[in-house]
């Protein structure tokens, strides 16, 4: 009895969704944490070198770690980490004639894990990224090849399980993501959402402002079909599903700007007031 | 003349208490982090043993470095990570005959970093504290002295440089790290803080709930004495202070308990109905 409920639940957890999902949410986390190690990696940097002018985040953490890791740095360390160009030369310079805080052998060794773990973080990421790719191409291939590998991924990580995900509708996929907007225009009657996680599509967000809405539609209705071919009939339709696609793409995009009707912000104001 | 505006910028950036406050914000952002990544790794590594009870996140994310990397896993694997005993025999049963997914050579790849890099991170906000109690031993060891390293950390990094810090009233000491529930009490009349980052001294978290407000005054007092010792005449006087502060919270604590007048609650009733 007890060995046939571990199976049922072997079968379960055995399903790569799961693993998929957790991915998902990891990276978003993992994010998160990169965006807030590196702005205080840079605050904290710029207490020693606060004439850098280096953007990337990436490239500050090696500066930073060059800087913690040795005493002697040369230009073409500086290169290395830069680039052969003007910014190189003017980092190095920088470098040497600053106005900044002289480093301390202590704050040399926090500094060095600082920076170590930060490109480390940055490292995972990408591993984190490829998993959720292979994953997808394995799960998803018809969705994959419609949008991209991270869309299909945080749909998955949106509805929680294939199966609901398969079972919903093309509206609720295309407003996937856009629970916040989809609420504020319930309750408050601001404009309703257009468009969830779909937005991330170059396709939609690059596209003319009037018709985005229009391409999230269709994309959607896609989209519904593709889930449905790779969850229930796991077969790849991927090339047929892309060029009626396409052709609703292109009928949409030829079609004329449509003007914008006044009397929707106006709807808006008076439901506010109340 | 642009070489004595960058000594000057160098003699103010000189100052140690910038990186200190940097570290300080790093370890805070690094325990959010650190919490975010042991959640999510808990949910996953949970995929494949469903039935593991181990509640210590380094714990669990050893475990996970070791079922990422090694095939074969003895019983004095997990003893080298869980401890010799009943749970490190439990744990090395449930890894076998477990109800969970089949960890993929690609999941492992994954997991081994994500493991790798949680580990790092702890021993990252290790070094990240110590840093910080040896800066603060240098530059605040009479306040240092009165409660303990991270204390007058976290008041500096509120303070936000050691000018401002000393030149705070006992009261703004006191309630720095509550000003939250400061303006919840200018402005709905809710009850006024009687501590912020001084709660976190077990003199005054373990005291009774009447007198934790007066211990939390002299506290503040004291260390508004120790600060101007430490940063404007930078003499040692830790020792009678700390002998006047255990005197006053001695006498604290053997006060008769008061027993609390209900007529706070109403008024607090009568504004909030307003």
């Amino acid at each position: 009895m007890i060995n046939a409920v571990k199976l049922a639940i072997k079968q379960s957890y055995g399903s790569e969704e799961y693993t998929l999902i957790q991915a998902v949410n990891a990276i978003d986390e993992m994010n998160k944490s990169y965006n807030l190690i590196f702005e205080r990696l840079g605050e904290w940097y710029g207490i020693y070198f606060p004439e850098l002018k280096i953007s990337n985040s990436l490239t500050l953490a090696r500066l930073m770690n060059l800087t913690a890791s040795k005493d002697q740095i040369s230009l073409e360390d500086v290169e290395d980490i830069v680039g052969n160009n003007d910014t190189a030369k003017e980092t190095y310079k920088n470098m040497f004639d600053n106005p900044g805080r002289v480093m301390e052998d202590e704050e040399k060794k926090v500094l060095l894990r600082y920076s170590q773990i930060s490109m480390d973080i940055d490292e995972f990421r990408e591993s984190l990224e490829e998993y959720i790719k292979s994953a997808i191409s394995r799960l998803l291939p018809n969705t994959a090849y419609l949008t991209d590998n991270m869309i299909p991924a945080e749909l998955l990580s949106k509805a929680r399980s294939l199966e609901r995900l398969v079972t919903m509708p093309a509206s609720t996929i295309q407003l996937l993501g856009a629970e916040k907007a989809l609420f504020k225009h319930i309750k408050f009657g601001s404009k309703p959402p257009k468009y969830g996680i779909l937005f991330r599509l170059a396709a939609i967000s690059q596209a003319r402002n009037d018709i985005r809405g229009k391409l999230a539609r269709v994309y959607a209705a896609k989209i519904t079909t593709a889930l449905k071919a790779d969850i229930i009939s796991k077969r790849f339709i991927g090339d047929e599903l892309k060029k009626a696609l396409d052709k609703s793409v292109e009928r949409i995009m030829n079609s004329p700007p449509t003007i914008k009707k006044p009397i929707k912000r106006q709807r808006q104001f008076k439901r506010r007031r109340k």
